[in-house]
């Protein structure tokens, strides 16, 4: 099942996503509880109930996508340096931390977060923030839906708790990250996490082995599998919730493969224009373009 | 004027505490609305909305304290290393990161987050996450409290959008700060929030030279100043706002002065029983037991 959020005759609206992705049949929902997108669902899904009746068909040509939780509860869980060979291409680039020799996996999760008011549609512009980084970067991340919630959730339960998932770009700005150190920030700037196209139900995904691809106008720059984690998707969801509870509709992106503009040489950081596309098997693809 | 939440035959309300400190003046409120805490009297204001009409004066003795924003709307904004003293104590500690001397000041505020839902009440008990830490630590803290929200603020028009203070307990699991590197997780397991006792206007504070005292148990551990910031309040509000939008009951932790636990040689962590009261000037005092 694909749940989208959208503005349809200038009212948000939820959705299911037909196969062909050619239109959505619309929940009937209260304006109030339509407002929550595609998280007033799944907390109705995981509390038990029923779907909401399900009303027009409407063509996705008539509709303007929005991300499909338009804002989280709380701040997205991200995780960093989560493939080994992006942990390679950002060793020296001094956004290192701890103990740990730069060019190794890290002993342990790395995580941080972003604002719930980064969050923008498929389609929305990221912003430049010209003023203040001269080093927009895009990272292509496979997120997790939380269903049910929990504490001390194990590696062998965490799969239970697991809703689904969509794409997020965790927009960076590295200068920022480097020279506020924690690196909350520099990735939580206005605009800085498109997320979509919708949420996808975790059975129609494998995602101990699905392509993430990224490209930059017409370049592919990102093109790995999450097989290639460091840490899956059970250890995340177990490291996190050892001492912090998780709720339903909780977001944890689960890191950027190699390819990052930071990662060549010279770098090469967003530039006004530039058109960034994410596709993950099995969601679909998020593009935005830079402001 | 001082703003507390607080549960009172069974229900959470809202009130002014009078001057005395021995009772509060109950707003009058709808349960929806007075389920906000103080986030609805502040949002109110903020509006330019006259306060609701006070109905009921409730002795002290009869309500028992909330925080007074039981559920932040988003996570809480954090400084870290904003005072001199304290950034030398830790200097050996393993928490540094990025390039600055690990002695010296950092060159840039550190920021990072804690979940909304660690928050907990002046009284509360601390929980002691033992299966996952063995280094849970104090950091008491002037917290800011945003009233009139914005993008850009000039550290010149700042304080014109901070509404008032209270003070939070930054409670920390060294091991993990350490071992994840950022310091998200280990700064936001469930309970590791305190805060209160109530909401202080900006009136009634002189914030740029006020006490910041710590006792664990009868020990006083921290002594301090705000006016030894490295990092003052209209500068933490500029550089965060310089790329994110600020809403009205954003809350600002301003980083803890020396004299944490991990500072002293051995170390001095908090073990169950231990009682952590913290004080401020002008606001009064937040005490929790470690359970």
């Amino acid at each position: 099942m694909k749940i989208a959020t959208f503005i349809h005759n200038g009212e948000r609206k939820v959705g299911i996503v037909n196969s062909e992705l050619n239109y959505v049949e619309c929940f009937k929902l209260a304006p109030a509880v339509a407002n929550l997108g595609g998280l007033a669902i799944l907390e109705l899904l995981v509390e038990g109930e029923e779907l909401p009746e399900l009303g027009a068909k409407i063509e996705f040509s008539d509709i303007k996508l929005e991300a499909p939780i338009p804002r989280p509860r709380r701040n997205i869980f991200c995780a960093g340096k989560n493939y080994l060979e992006h942990v390679k291409e950002v060793a020296h680039s001094g956004l290192g931390s701890g103990t740990t020799s730069s060019t190794a996996a890290p002993d342990a999760p790395i995580i941080f977060s972003k604002v719930p008011e980064s969050v923008i549609a498929a389609g929305a512009p990221i912003l430049r923030h010209a003023h203040l980084t001269s080093q927009v970067d895009y990272e292509a991340e496979l997120a997790v839906i939380i269903g049910i919630g929990g504490r001390e959730i194990s590696q062998d339960d965490a799969m239970k708790h697991v809703w689904g998932y969509t794409i997020i770009n965790d927009v960076s700005a590295r200068d920022l990250q480097k020279r506020h150190q924690q690196w909350h920030l520099a990735k939580s700037l206005d605009s800085f996490c498109p997320m979509g196209p919708w949420l996808v139900s975790k059975d129609e995904l494998d995602v101990s082995d699905t392509t993430i691809k990224c490209w930059v106008n017409s370049e592919l720059r990102q093109n790995a599998s999450t097989s290639q984690f460091i840490f899956d998707i059970p250890s995340l969801i177990a490291t996190i919730s050892a001492g912090i509870t998780l709720y339903p509709g909780d977001i944890i992106a689960t890191g950027t493969p190699s390819g990052v503009g930071m990662g060549f040489k010279p770098p090469k950081f967003l530039q006004s224009g530039d058109r960034v596309r994410i596709e993950i098997n099995g969601i679909g693809y998020l593009e935005n373009r830079v402001a």
